[in-house]
């Protein structure tokens, strides 16, 4: 069945011009998984897929990596269903390691490389990888190309807060984003949390430093005056502070991609490090283990609240076609969950929207 | 006694150049604690004063502001020892609202304005206040001005992490910190990590997104170039990604004050909603109840570990004098906890090495 669905794709790829929709109709969407560049190997990224197939029934997988390897590991994983998925051989791997740019340009069969390409053909709707971020980012970006009106992609993360989810956006993808970059991004980021997290007309967030007029650094102030123009594109309701990201101020913080890649890496590690250190507390003494034992709902509630894996995957917003970031270590579970999102924002329904309203505010700028 | 003691300061004010050692000889180390602007009042502050005399007796401290206001809970706050106490009246306030630099410049007698004073003449060793940080940045720069070869101060914190304590700094001096001012608190952030951790050469770590060479903003970049030429001066340990915050990789965290506010904002909040969250689990059912007195000793470290208040206050480092801020809400146990530090880091010992050490950096940039 892969091979035949491969030996279709090459013969349709020959027919039709680039970034248009295939020829083969595709009834359901189809999400192409890279399985390969991750820190758990390719089994815990196609162990996480053949548990997302038994949620629900709508979508076919197309898993892109070594053949055999991937065969090797769906007879282990032989529980699931496997009649919606295919395999597309890719030769070679992009490693962590691996320059980013020099990797994707050198690598040209590798699984990133061809699972974007996929995206690219309309073969799949959206793409989900664990390599290389900046492989991913450089090559979807190569591959891809930004929206209309503009410049750059933007990486968007759901963070789990104790009382809801917000997205935050630029987690990485650019360092040194500037304010018109922040204005794109906070459309995208706007029409991202109403997609994944169903809020209508989600309330943006600028980060910052202090709320008082004139406080912030020089990218943030230019890009509150540049919101406030265009705050009937987005629910803008203006400069939030570090304290308010736990509050429930606002649905989508902005910032630019240095501060929000730190923010998210420090407090992965902080959570992670709580956990640690509340087990081994925990394990001092036989009153505290029974203790613990008493009130494992609690922790078990915690666990469950502030859970980077419900949400295992991060966005690259902006591209002609739908991309998808999950962490290196990413475990089957949260694979598990990477697919469900992809699934649910694959499409680009919503691209035109975003590029009108792009189209727009760029056109209040330059006014 | 007070009385006595602020007219001997301004006949003695009057007598001597200002920045200089006061005429009046002063065998202990001094404090001048601003007690008005803060979030839960004066009496607060006083309270934190009054329990820090009673941990050690070598110092003395100066109450700054309405003195009805400190007599009335001297009155209160009788348990403690007062002999060491003494009160110089300020009629002004500058609260939370007023614009730092207008109010620091139209309010000449208030609290914070006359505790900076008592400072720049030499009748304190250090300053602590509570209230409105931009004007006491602007305040205490304007008036003691930076050490010579700074441009600008930086505000250093003391951050827990789960198994030490680091320093972080810029974390709100300046906004739009340079790659000079970064070497500039490089070597301030480490002079500061030696004297309140006492920890000997500290591990020097620069905040990036990326420790792969040619990752990072701007500004990181060139900052990362310039600490590798004066590494002789501090022990740089090279960049640090954020989930190295809670690592042990580094005792000192050199970031922009852009990043570290929001930084140092989002984690605060994140720890208190947690406390929170955990304690309304626990309240859910008798069992949860009975579980959490049985292992109580694991919250009670976990709050003693992660504890805001074990360090209470933030330092303004490259200054011609010692300034502390504390939280606008800051406890009393905070304050005690923070007029400790005062004490320890009194005094500018090490002011001399710093000058040394930043004209000889700056020579080596120069060239």
């Amino acid at each position: 069945m892969s091979i035949l669905l491969q030996g279709f794709i090459v013969a349709a790829r020959s027919l039709r011009p680039k970034n248009n929709r295939p020829l083969m109709s595709i009834s359901s969407r189809v999400i192409a998984v890279d399985v390969m560049g991750a820190d758990l190997g390719p089994g815990e990224i196609i162990r996480g897929v053949v548990d997302a197939l038994g949620d629900r029934g709508d979508y076919r997988v197309i898993l892109v990596g070594d053949r055999d390897v991937i065969q090797n590991n769906l007879t282990i994983q032989s529980n699931g269903d496997h009649s919606r998925l295919e395999i597309i051989h890719a030769s070679e791997v992009i490693s962590m390691e691996d320059k980013p740019l020099q990797a994707f340009r050198a690598k040209r069969d590798a699984s990133v490389v061809r699972a974007i390409e996929l995206v690219q053909s309309g073969q799949a709707d959206a793409m989900l990888s664990c390599g290389n971020t900046g492989s991913l980012m450089a090559g979807s970006t190569l591959k891809l190309r930004p929206m209309a009106g503009i410049e750059r992609p933007t990486l968007a993360t759901v963070i789990p807060t104790l009382q809801n989810y917000i997205v935050m956006t630029d987690v990485g993808a650019n360092p040194n984003t500037t304010p018109l970059q922040m204005m794109h991004n906070a459309i995208l980021g706007s029409d991202y949390c109403s997609r994944i997290l169903r809020i209508e007309q989600p309330r943006v967030g600028l980060l910052t430093i202090g709320t008082e007029e004139g406080k912030g650094n020089e990218v943030t102030l230019a890009a509150h005056e540049i919101f406030k123009k265009i705050d009937n594109l987005v629910n803008y309701v203006g400069l939030v502070e570090g304290f308010q990201i736990f509050g429930s101020d606002a649905d989508v913080i902005i910032c630019d991609g240095f501060v929000g890649n730190i923010l998210i890496k420090t407090l992965e590690s902080l959570i992670m490090q709580l956990k640690g250190y509340i087990k081994d507390e925990f394990m001092k003494n036989p009153l505290r283990m029974f203790g613990a034992v008493l009130s494992k709902g609690v922790f078990a509630a915690l666990k469950g609240r502030l859970n980077p894996e419900t949400y295992g995957a991060a966005s690259l917003l902006g591209l002609n076609g739908v991309v998808l970031k999950s962490h290196g270590s990413s475990t089957h579970r949260a694979i598990r969950n990477a697919v469900g999102i992809a699934v649910s924002i694959a499409g680009q329904e919503t691209a035109r929207t975003c590029c009108e309203k792009i189209a727009i505010a760029n056109g209040k700028i330059q006014n």
